[in-house]
């Protein structure tokens, strides 16, 4: 098949398009000894912290490797989970190597051009985009011929992919919020100091966490739902296709979704051109760079829809149906979380009575913001299940997961621009252009880091969705009927899982601030000048708290994923099993969503008072809306994008021993 | 049949002897003008909200009824609706207006002697838990023996005691709360005076709050599970009956549930005479009455079950697994919500970093809390279901809920003795021993208040599983297949409209305690002397503000959970309903659990300090502990009861709807 050219071609393309940006930005000099300084610092730690985190999880991988060949009695799941798992940890790690370059750069560009500097982040941020889904795509296809006309061998891929985002997510996720709590609650609140002064202990290892959180960590979500969904689309269209018209139907049908993909590879390239900042709209910025993706992913859809489906374009609406999600939930995040908006106002006019009114409020916007996404949700899935059965299901997240590259490059921007306005803050640039060029571009971080982060929970609902479909495939099952008591207790206990994961994040999180607040307090008491800037702190002291505290949260939560699906399974069957699934998708897209946008919005409320609105910083107002943000935080970074995971690691073993149920 | 015969004088004894005790509380005299002047303000208060409330939602009662009528096409079940709504309120108010006299007498009672106060306090508790269950079981079994051989059109009694119930709930919890996120985030965060200060103006509107909150409310989301779980435990007997020897084998089967019900009041009432106070040991002396209930209930239902299944100790069995849940749910519930265990400890430890961290650590042991309970109500469903079927869960519900008379004295007896605390302390009784008794009083009554909470939980979760199986058998339904697309949005939305309820809730409570806040505020700064306590607050304005903001909160949430259901049943058939109640209980069973219990876990850090561990009161910790405790008390008294009402009046309007989908 051509087609097949065409989609290594478009991996290969964004593989060396990405190499060629990365030469680009990493050839370029750095002005500033200073700034070098603190770069230096950042990325050793960010360095430090992710070969330690490697170390901990490849003996836990290599053994579950080998278990699951000798479990499934064939080398191949095990072999191509480890390479699974392998992957997902390049990808994350590649963009963070990319990242931690790209900051001190944008920093220092931001000093001579606003357009400069945001090219810079902008770029880097591809680098990490075009990676992922390069990687992704290729690894599949390669091993999608490979299997030939037994794609289900490809599973491991997936289980492997996303059990190691999960570590990536949970480790970075606990490593950057016990770092930006003890920063934020100590600096901020006690001290009086403001954010980013490099008077503060933590502030470092805050800056090495949006590194390993922000960018590896969901660099690695993405990437496990990008493979998941395009494994579950393989598999449904193979089985689909054969039902439909034989090997030669089935071959086809499950290649369609690949070439989707790989034309969203050559959009997101494309939509490259499309990205420039404007100084008064920077939103506009994000929604062109998104609707340019979509619209040349669409355009190429009809016409390979058109071939593949002999003329049936039914699959082309689909997709559609995906890209329109994907604007849908965008606008509703945007609504929910921005400043612009009356709920965010809400939040930060509560702010006035306290922080209690403030959390009540940032709760529920967060409650209310699930509603509509979910039902946009289900109608997508509905309707897509309408025009082409269980398939429909899986087009449905192949169009949403098509522009992935566009969308990762705007998540791993946002970040970049975070670190950079951190370094010119600490390495105490005089130039105010500088200043104000970096706040530019972080108010357009802050847009995107929102928009990224729906988008990773509706790009794992419904990458959860076509797993769930191609495990009742998988599993041979005729009906999972929940008037059978194993069902329903499958049901409860998934939806209970979802609470118990979380719960392992929230005191992992916790804990580890405790400590960290306790060692910037002390550092602050016996370190003598400290709060006058005569002395240094002992950065290294706090990345480490952060590191020990995210090893040590790391295997709670990844045993509970693993475990309790197994546990159902074994013990109630593939129907229970297909209950938990179920229990767990009705419990996990609303946590997240909640999370994630009442996270952001008690930031944003914050942001907004700080802005000069309502009282405006260093009042009471504002220190009740710091507490909210704080309380935030591991919402929207920690629990929240890990949630995202489990459901996809859940899914992912599901089908992989649904035949051993 | 004698069985009849012992049913109703069971109920008739425990109306009877309600009206005994009543008598004799309400004739003891009390001695101390400034009691008395307290305790009528807070009667007046809470008399005069409860006739509000009433006077808004019958409006709304009777054009539902007159609907029903019309849309089912039948006068019965309009009828059996305004009925239920009825008995519920009936219930609430008989309850809330002994409470409200019951307390200044505790209080009275408390300077002379602690067997006596507690006594006063027990047996007005008492009052309560006799004539709901009295109320409850009279009015099912009198309709059951009116509608002969059809029992299904009792149905619309549950919706309407449900229906009632959540408004009582909804009002009573958002008057409640924001009354005393007043009194507390002003009183005692910013002012700095103690709890129950009658300069606090919103001390009264507080006290009022826990009448109508945790008295009317309780008891009618008790009730309304109660009548639940009776009838849909009548309903699906009568039809395994007949499915099993025909109409007298129904009949028998169908009257087993209020055969035990009824033993079970009898137990309570025999229970009364084991309940004793006894100074070191306060948990003890709950635990024996529920003790002494459970075993008298066993018993019985031994006897009962013999005789009615002919030997066949089935039904037995499932009732003593009902009551073993009772216990192992509130084992639990203790465990992650009082101080003498580590949960707790490690919240009031957390406090130590701030607000933030205990407010963390608090929703982590919440999110925890609720993976035991959950999984003993799966293996108590599953267990059940392979005795007896469908039936065999219906029966755990009624075992379950067989002891409610004893668990509602309990629960009615906390706010008793919370209001007598505070009437002592605002009279400025002079009397040490008054505080000493009625701090032993008070401690026995958080514990109470912790099980009470759990149990409702599962008592609505069970009724709801049991209303499941009744809507099974009246849709016909042959299977719910998750497979099936309409099923799985079924599903997703069941579970979404737990996150949106919540968020109704959250922002009443959220906007009436910012309205409460400003308005304490005002008093302190206008009313010139009242810091001082030489001027008197305003108490009637506070109460005005919380009476408005529960009127106004009332009908949201009433409104998406009656609709809801329907819009899913119309638009996609019973079976998506089905789905949609699945949804649901993954979802609430887990939320009411995580709310319940970080509530009052959050509360119990901060009593816990109070006691002078940690720093003690008055520190920096304790100020974050009371702000955990003030985000907690919406999460115990408004939102979490809520969701279990939600549950029952969706399975109830599912029910009687069954045939129009």
């Amino acid at each position: 098949m051509d087609l097949i050219l065409i989609v290594l071609s478009s991996g290969v393309a964004s593989l060396v398009l990405a190499l060629i940006l990365a030469l680009k930005i990493l050839n370029r000099k750095v002005d500033g000894e200073n700034m070098l300084r603190i770069h230096k610092a950042i990325k050793d730690g960010a360095k430090a912290y992710l070969h330690r985190q490697f170390k901990t999880i490849t003996p836990f991988i290599v053994v579950l490797a080998i278990i699951l060949g000798l479990v499934l009695n064939d080398p191949f799941p095990g072999l191509t989970f480890a390479l699974g798992a392998l992957l997902s940890a390049l990808a994350g790690y590649i963009g963070m190597i990319v990242a931690i370059n790209a900051n001190v750069r944008t920093a220092d560009s931001s000093r001579s051009s606003l357009n400069e500097a945001f090219k810079t982040a902008y770029y880097s941020g591809s680098i990490m985009g075009l990676t992922l889904a390069g990687i992704g795509l290729l690894g599949v296809t390669v091993l999608y011929l490979l299997a030939g006309e037994n794609p289900a061998q490809i599973v491991g891929l997936g289980f492997g992919a996303s059990l190691t985002a999960l570590f990536a997510r949970v480790g970075g996720g606990i490593f950057t919020k016990a770092a930006d709590m003890g920063a934020d609650l100590v600096g901020k609140v006690e001290k009086r100091i403001p954010e980013d002064d490099p008077r503060n202990p933590a502030v470092i290892a805050d800056q090495v966490g949006d590194n390993v959180g922000d960018i590896a960590g969901t660099g690695a979500d993405v990437f496990q739902s990008y493979i998941c969904t395009l494994i579950a689309a393989i598999l449904v269209g193979f089985q689909e296709g054969m039902k439909s018209g034989g090997l030669q139907k089935a071959l086809e049908w499950s290649f369609f979704p690949i070439a989707v993909m790989a034309v969203g590879i050559f959009a997101s390239i494309f939509a490259l051109l499309f990205v420039r900042v404007e100084r008064d709209r920077p939103v506009i910025v994000i929604d062109q760079g998104i609707f340019a993706t979509s619209v040349f992913t669409a355009l190429a859809s009809f016409f390979i829809a058109n071939f593949v489906f002999e003329g049936n374009l039914n699959p082309f609406y689909i997709i559609l149906i995906g890209l329109a999600t994907v604007f849908l939930f965008a606008f509703f995040t945007e609504y929910y979380t921005l400043h612009n908006y009356s709920p965010v106002k809400a939040i930060a006019r509560s702010s006035r009575t306290g922080a209690a009114t403030n959390i009540l409020m940032g709760l529920a916007v967060g409650l209310e913001s699930v509603a509509i996404p979910i039902i946009i949700f289900c109608i997508a899935v509905f309707l897509s299940y309408q025009i082409m059965g269980l398939f429909g299901i899986s087009l449905l997240a192949i169009g949403f997961l098509s522009i992935t590259a566009t969308v990762m490059s705007m998540s791993a921007y946002g970040p970049i621009v975070d670190n950079a306005q951190g370094i010119i803050k600490m390495a105490h640039i005089k130039d105010k252009r500088a200043y104000e060029n970096a706040h530019v571009l972080d108010s357009i971080g802050n847009t995107a880091k929102a928009i990224c982060k729906s988008y990773a929970v509706g790009a794992s609902g419904l990458a959860q969705v076509a797993l769930f479909s191609a495990f009742v495939e998988a599993a041979s099952l005729s009906s999972i009927d929940l008037m059978k008591p194993q069902v329903i207790v499958g049901l409860i206990v998934g939806g209970m899982t979802t609470f118990l994961f979380s719960s392992f994040l929230f005191k992992a999180v916790g804990r580890a601030a405790f400590e960290m607040i306790a060692e910037v307090r002390r550092q602050f008491k016996t370190i003598a000048g400290l709060s006058k800037g005569e002395a240094d702190p002992d950065y290294v002291k706090c990345i480490d708290i952060s590191s020990k505290s995210a090893l040590k949260g790391l295997f709670a939560p990844a045993i509970i994923s693993i475990a309790a699906p197994l546990i159902v399974g074994f013990a109630f069957g593939a129907e229970a099993v297909g209950g938990f699934i179920a229990g767990n998708i009705a419990t996990v897209l609303p946590m997240a969503l909640l999370m994630m946008n009442s996270g952001t919005a008690w930031d944003n409320a914050k942001k907004y008072i700080e802005t000069g609105e309502l009282d405006g910083k260093g009042t009471a107002t504002h220190a009740s809306a710091v507490i909210g943000d704080t309380i935030g935080d591991p919402f929207k970074d920690t629990a929240g994008p890990s949630l995202d995971i489990l459901i996809n690691v859940i899914g992912s073993i599901a089908l992989l021993f649904a035949a051993l149920f």
